[in-house]
């Protein structure tokens, strides 16, 4: 969804095109509905390093978690780092830059009390350092999320402010992770 | 488990001794391994009104959290309100004062990030908001042992600080459980 | 939705009244959406006691199955017959005559290789054998459905026979059910 | 574990060798406990592919299913025929005879209703359907267990028989899949 008509993809081009450098970044979504770090493992070849990227952005760990609940099909902690290391790995070896995501949130209660908060505060952690340890960039989407949320949800609405539904972005949510991974990719040397 | 030698329902009573109280309260555990809200319902009769209890101290909810994940056979937080609800009923139309308990831990954390901590915190927002509604004295042994373990978990470990193993008591948790709950129980008029 | 107009509870009155028998019976449906055995149990006096039934034909099962994948709070096995022994034993004191149903199915394949047959027919051989025991008729829902399907779902489609979403009864399932009660129900003395 | 003595890869040795054809074979396990067909695929270059095997024998399924229910953490049907196939694909690329196994049990009772039967059912129906389409041997442990506990389990016990735990095989169960992997193996030209 971040790569149709109003997603984040798209409002990253607006952004960048706002700050006058169009010609320098061509920027091409390779997310699949529901899929999971190992489905992201299973096309790396065909959907990702067949276009030769300079940088890329890894954002997945949102269905990695959900699926546990919703299909008992989600991804055990200790596989999605495996999987994870493998494909920053080979992205790597093929020369791209990588830039690391945390999940941002499953339900937008401020208080830690969204139902799988406590495995999206787990893997997150993990990814923190790990790009600390690898010295990737990392757009903290989980952390700014939260933030925004404690700010601007004084209800504690589960849904409805960066969401349609828990986890499905609303315009003002492509707008958020929009602005926030655009602040860091321009970073990326 | 609170009930046998060592369990917080035993160092309550040294507690009791301690303030010269002991001939003023009789403790008498009913809890049983594994159960849910929906047991306690189910034996409430049986095991607690039998007794004619004078006071009742409800702790209950890290099972129906826990197996859903462990069995896929948890409480739905909507039942689990239900059926509590449908409990302090009971128990107040046979006369007794009813102690709520919102439910400690499963893994210790200080993070928020166990990985069922997101549910531990919804569960425990109603229970307060409902023992608040009712004018019921509430034991909030989550607030106190996320507090204890901010205080206390330095390395962020998942366990061995108050349980064993994330769930059950060790010594310290058990003393740790029956502080808080004496220090609510002998308020009750 | 056994109680809605096109239900199995609406049909087995029609064929109630082509026997000519519509002055002997009434029946009136207690059935919730999303019910489990515990809800049941939970309800009784209320919703079922209160009426002074002569006969209380007891259909639960597909939510306690059923929910252990899709919300992870579906009923442990053994706190399953737990809570059906007890409804049926206040059901029984209250002077009402029983009638036990299995579960029928959740998908329509014919060859046990739907999701959660196993589990379907491990709660349903219990019923079998506990309708036995206790001397309690028993309208063996799975049997019937699982006869139907061998013999009329060459295809072994999952959905669309008796069931419109593998689930829910389709006109024809609610017929089917209501046949299957109803052979039942006019031989309880 | 098959790998291990007694277990059945070095109970197919002894087969062998009982036929005078231990020059001919070498066996080499490349099974890690409590792998899923993403772990495979994940570790096909560096475990199984490294050695330049003449044929493979592809056994995994078990967790795929059971973890659903363990832990949450199992593998879609869809994904599985997806992350199946590319191992397939991989293998024959590097010129190896592909052997397919359907997933033999999790609980041993005869009648399908161990809990996860439906869905054992459901992945082997596939890998029989997809060893038929590429005409690839397939060794259908599921069937024969069955056909076996049929035969031989008339209390319908879920464990003893073949396995230890309803998972892990006895010394029985390891020497009947020995015995149902050699008797294919063997006609591989």
């Amino acid at each position: 969804m971040g790569a149709e008509p109003g997603g984040y993809i798209r409002q990253m081009e607006t952004l960048i095109g706002n700050e006058g450098l169009s010609n320098q970044f061509e920027l091409v979504g390779a997310g699949i509905s529901g899929n999971k770090v190992t489905d992201l493992y299973l096309r790396l070849e065909r959907d990702v390093l067949s276009k030769q990227p300079d940088i890329v952005v890894i954002y997945v760990g949102i269905n990695d978690v959900w699926h546990k609940r919703l299909a008992g099909t989600g991804t055990d902690y200790v596989k999605y780092t495996e999987f994870y290391d493998a494909i920053v790995k080979k992205l790597q070896a093929a020369g791209a830059k990588v830039v690391v995501c945390t999940p941002s949130v499953i339900g937008e209660r401020k208080d830690n009390s969204n139902e799988q908060d406590g495995e999206l505060n787990m893997y997150s952690n993990w990814l923190r350092q790990y790009a600390k340890d690898k010295q990737l960039p990392c757009v903290d989407l989980r952390t700014e999320f939260q933030n925004y949320l404690i700010a601007n949800n004084p209800a504690n609405a589960e849904k409805g402010l960066l969401t349609t539904d828990r986890v499905h972005l609303n315009a003002a949510g492509n707008q958020f992770v929009a602005k926030a991974m655009w602040k860091t990719v321009k970073t990326v040397q």
